[in-house]
């Protein structure tokens, strides 16, 4: 951590998914009020991803923006579809050339799984894991998971810089704005904006902390006919119970036909992203991660 | 009561907005399963009102459906909308020229709004009120709401038939199967189909019940910038307080600068689908309703 350089630039993204509200009126507000952004010591600037689908109030028009940053397609003159477009101005804007790029991004989420306040780690860099275990320090209701490895790590807004995150809240339904995850998530970006402050400053102790880490091993999909169409529903006894314990042999689905379906795995995980709407058509109906203690 | 003919044709409709998937999936299981609601003395039948919204997971493709059966409307050749050509065919469907048409209308629907097991009826027809009182009284999760004189009800697929009315259930997102709900949702219809055969067999009796109703007396609207974009959330203590009482002075929102907007009106009413997500581009928080308590 001595070795690295101060932050300078930090950038707040909401509405990479249109039908998100809480990131896309956090965004709004901070635009009317700069000064609760502020801090002295580097520049804090908002991003408003996917203005044409949060109009519509839609995830997004053409495709998941979130999965439109691999560093080819951002490259790629062919690929011109509106997120794919989308996805090449704001890697302009946050990695302008020529210029200071942004050091971290706060990339704002929501989900219609029970999720709590979930920080999703860009990558597991010292300085990531070391501000995940500062705010799950001060806020209980903070869970980290580590989706390196989902496959989507490099495709994902997140993913332009290395220090970055995403936050995910929920359960928020789509298209619904939510006061008190609303009041929550703003509540963290100020304690995140102290704390970089405070980093810049060197009153960042530089002592070992615990970090419980839910890293990400996989996903199950619904139960699928040959036209993919679902033929079950998340078991009514999993519905809302991410992060906590699923061992073999207990209830996952329940098919139409009410046959309850159970985990087939051989050791206990804990899923997360239970029944995700959007994630009905990407073939996950959870995802899987086990549970970590560390110290970082 | 006495005078009603009996009842030949009953149709349950699901999808007539494809993110609401309970009653999407409900059909299809009643296409899969007809046995599940087949009764001996009447038909039933089963509609996926908006096929293309559901395979593209949104409300509508152009407009809402559900506004889209004024009779004026039905006979304009001039109305030609993917949803304004359904709603044709759907009337047609359900009311084929020089056939019998459809006596009774079960249309399935979700909100994100923390409605339980919502009855809305089509009208006050004594038939209705009289079911509604039988459902309530056996299953106590059953609320009835009446939405009459809200403007919308000649242009919902219910108004086709006297008899008729629509199931809301939630709080459940869109694009999201909840089991817990879906279950108790085809509980519902069971006992539904189960009272029509009663009735057909003269079996119902013809005492007067208890009916508590909600009847809708208006609605309220997010504040609003001049560009129309809201400017406060559903306050946290009136989140998911549906059919709670609301008294005048109680907070209803809480603006993006952290001001507590009250209820202004003059006398406690209940407030339902509170933060539906497709009721804010319809420039409504809120209905408000009125509690009665009736003999039917």
């Amino acid at each position: 951590m001595e070795s690295m350089k101060r932050i300078s630039r930090v950038a707040i993204v909401g509405g990479t998914h249109g039908n998100e509200l809480t990131g896309v009126y956090l965004v709004k507000k901070f635009e009317r009020f700069p000064q609760l952004i502020h801090r002295a010591s580097f520049e804090t600037f908002t991003l408003l991803a996917n203005p044409q689908a949060f109009k519509v109030g839609r995830r997004y028009i053409d495709q998941d923006l979130n999965r439109c940053f691999h560093s080819q397609d951002l490259h790629n003159p062919k690929l011109y579809s509106y997120e794919e477009r989308r996805a090449k101005t704001i890697y302009q804007q946050l990695k302008p050339p020529g210029k200071s790029p942004v050091d971290l991004i706060i990339d704002l989420h929501s989900t219609t799984a029970n999720m709590g306040l979930t920080l999703i780690l860009g990558n597991t860099h010292p300085f990531n894991l070391q501000l995940a275990a500062y705010l799950s320090s001060i806020n209980p209701l903070v869970r980290v998971y580590n989706g390196a490895q989902s496959g989507q790590k490099s495709a994902v807004l997140r993913s332009l810089c290395e220090l970055s995150f995403s936050v995910e809240i929920g359960p928020v339904a789509q298209g619904v704005l939510d006061a008190y995850f609303f009041n929550k998530t703003e509540e963290l970006i100020y304690i995140i904006l102290d704390y970089l402050e405070e980093y810049n400053q060197g009153k960042v102790p530089q002592t070992k902390s615990a970090l419980t880490l839910y890293q990400y091993v996989g996903s199950i999909d619904y139960p699928r006919n040959e036209n993919g169409e679902i033929l079950a529903m998340i078991h009514p006894r999993l519905q809302g119970k991410d992060y906590e314990p699923l061992k073999p042999g207990e209830p996952i689905f329940l098919t139409f036909d009410n046959q309850v379906m159970t985990y087939q795995g051989e050791s206990t995980v804990y899923p997360i992203f239970i029944n995700e709407a959007a994630y009905y058509e990407k073939g996950i109906a959870m995802c899987l991660t086990e549970k970590y203690q560390l110290t970082v």
